[in-house]
């Protein structure tokens, strides 16, 4: 191993970052959402730097940029070439930050060129991915890019339309891709050795714990619950307390609940948020008499969840019932957690003992390429700290150290990857 | 004492309060505010009926309907000529029930009639009067007719204006009254020896107790509180629960630490009520930052609401220091207790008490023109048990037999008044 010089990977990574981010929709702050022409902008300066990095490049039926770095001694046009996965996307939120993404992107053209300056190839060849439909901001799908490379598209999906009405179908025609292509952009499954994927934490434990990377160990499952509860209206000055049956006051009690059982499992990383509630009639005079809101629950596995939601279900009929008051529930979003294959995730370990780091384990509570590039093979992800946890912000930061640490990591990750420790 | 006739005089109130509620703004629901036409149509109906009952009748500046029943021997245009004042409103909120304020006006006609038909007259005038301004629902103003009357009127009132930007003032020249006339309606303190009101309840009490009236011991004291919570926001995947500082918890715990308070206190009849909260940003995975919501506290005496304020305002600061979250308070509207004179209070129970009835005592949690008559003279109230406790409704109901007795209770009441016992 040769030593690496992390100083200046960090800067050639915010000087890529700073690039990519002026490619935006709107010109006082960072939006590029799929399908866009900024899109395909950022795609051709992606394909672009891939290629400068030795790279053949190509795009996927749904625009996804491909850099594809040959093994060693690779035959043009072979039937099938193993491959390690590295990647993220180039789509972002509505005045966005200009990590979130593009630095997995840039992590992963700094990694090849690397080798490339040093003349070395693998017994496997290593693919740079760039997505870009993770965000979920424009169209009604989620992680379509990379369900497509898992082969799990669906077809429905196309008919989903942007808030001015533009359907997948016509924005990927607009783009230049055929909608007829997608099944082509699936993987073989003895194609794919492994995804990794580097990405800012989007959350505060790195920076609480003084950590500059961590290692993902699985993708939170989660589940969205929507809570109505009702009770009986009343005027405020005239209903004596014990004849109230106020639904603000029993829904103020469920969500008390829910964190409380969510404390409660710390070794789950469980997380219960209530971000918004609708009170009814909601008038400053009278007394509620429906509350609806949802219940955001995540964590590390799934029976622990699907324990809590059962748990805060008949603690919360207990709670409704005690005031006078029903409650009904609605699990209309239910995600199973998306573990990260153990070889994967402490191959990645090792590469940040290899530079001399601690590699502290972490759950990501937020949802990723990943959970789609779970069904085509085993993935892991690198976390890096982003200041105050701070994400989809303009505010959003990781220093150029830790960016310039986080592509020594993926450098070492490759050249101590091992497809034999696959199970 | 004459034995009376109470299901005789449930059927004409009754009756009369059908008639009334066939005078409204909107064809298929009770709607009548402050000086519009129906206003003018109901005050006239009222002036009649009253004028057959054996009254005269004026209207004084603010179009309050007022009607006279001579005292015995009274010289007409003498100066100063004492009264017992029985009144109530006859204006009502958007899509009404028939009772609230009308109920108030009608048994006092029926009262004076009743009187009139046995051709008794008493030491005292009678004065019936029917305000146009107590349910507040046009223009920014509060009891504006009751406060002409006690001298309380405040000139700026004259400048706000309803939904459609029609002052106060216009509407009064509208309706054909003269503002410059409103010191006029000021009655002389020694012309005044009390004020009553019948009303239907607008709350649960009489009904779950079985009884069908209840004497008031006091219109509640109220403040109004904004509260402002502050936290931080953050994404609702990625924040483990010990790190966060969310408001809507924090809030919660406030509510639930204001219903606490209030229930502690139920020899004040305490009560505590938020009817609406605002949740920011508000979307459905982000920790709020941000709660906003009002507490409306009311009390039968001052002294407890004001410490239960300071108890609030204690335990919130405490709730919020342990979330890491910030708190801040603004009682923008606080409103004394109007207590009833015991004098008149015990009077209208020794007539519930001659009739055979219990005399049941509670605290007014609403607000009624007592409120600002106290400032002119004693008051007391009769409450009427109505169903459900359902008021501000179509809905609204209070039953034959139960106003047959607040009529009969009001003809003993005024038999029975000796305006020696003032103190």
């Amino acid at each position: 191993m040769t030593a690496l010089d992390t100083e200046r990977l960090g800067r050639r990574a915010e000087a890529m970052l700073e690039e990519l981010a002026a490619i935006s929709e709107e010109p006082d702050r960072l939006t590029r959402r799929f399908l866009t022409p900024e899109h395909k902008r950022a795609a051709h300066l992606v394909g672009q730097w891939m290629a400068e990095a030795g790279m053949e490049t190509a795009e996927d039926a749904l625009g996804t940029v491909c850099g594809h770095y040959a093994k060693e001694g690779e035959t043009p046009g072979a039937n099938v070439v193993p491959r390690l996965l590295i990647g993220s996307h180039i789509d972002t939120v509505i005045n966005a930050g200009k990590y979130d993404g593009m630095l997995g992107v840039v992590a992963g053209i700094l990694t090849v060129e690397h080798f490339r300056d040093a003349g070395r190839r693998f017994p496997f060849a290593v693919d740079v991915l760039a997505f870009g439909d993770e965000e979920g901001v424009r169209f009604p799908t989620v992680l379509s890019s990379s369900a497509a490379l898992a082969g799990r598209f669906e077809e429905r999906w196309l008919a989903g339309a942007d808030r001015d009405g533009v359907t997948l179908e016509e924005a990927m025609r607009g783009y230049g891709l055929d909608p007829a292509a997608i099944p082509t952009a699936a993987m073989r499954k003895d194609e794919a050795l492994a995804y990794v994927e580097i990405h800012i934490e989007q959350g505060p434990v790195l920076e609480h714990d003084d950590q500059p990377l961590g290692v993902v160990t699985s993708i939170a499952g989660q589940n969205r619950t929507r809570v109505t509860v009702s009770g009986m209206a009343g005027h405020a000055g005239t209903v004596p307390m014990p004849l109230r049956q106020d639904a603000l006051l029993a829904a103020s009690e469920m969500m008390l609940a829910a964190e409380a059982i969510a404390r409660t499992h710390p070794e789950a990383a469980m997380v219960a948020t209530v971000g918004q509630t609708k009170v009814m009639p909601g008038a400053i005079n009278v007394i509620p008499d429906r509350v609806e809101f949802v219940l955001d629950l995540r964590a590390a596995s799934d029976p622990p969840r699907l324990a809590a939601l059962r748990e805060f279900v008949t603690r919360s009929e207990a709670l409704a019932a005690a005031r006078g008051c029903a409650v009904a529930f609605d699990t209309y979003h239910d995600c199973p957690t998306a573990p990260c294959a153990p070889w994967v995730a402490d191959g990645l370990a090792e590469s940040l003992t290899s530079l001399g780091l601690p590699a502290p384990r972490l759950v990501s509570g937020a949802g990723h390429d990943g959970q789609s590039i779970a069904h085509l093979t085993d993935f892991a992800m690198l976390f890096v700290r982003c200041r105050g946890g701070i994400s989809h912000n303009p505010l959003e930061s990781a220093t150029v150290e830790d960016m310039g640490l986080a592509v020594a990591a993926l450098i070492r990750f490759v050249e101590q990857f091992d497809p034999q420790r696959r199970a």
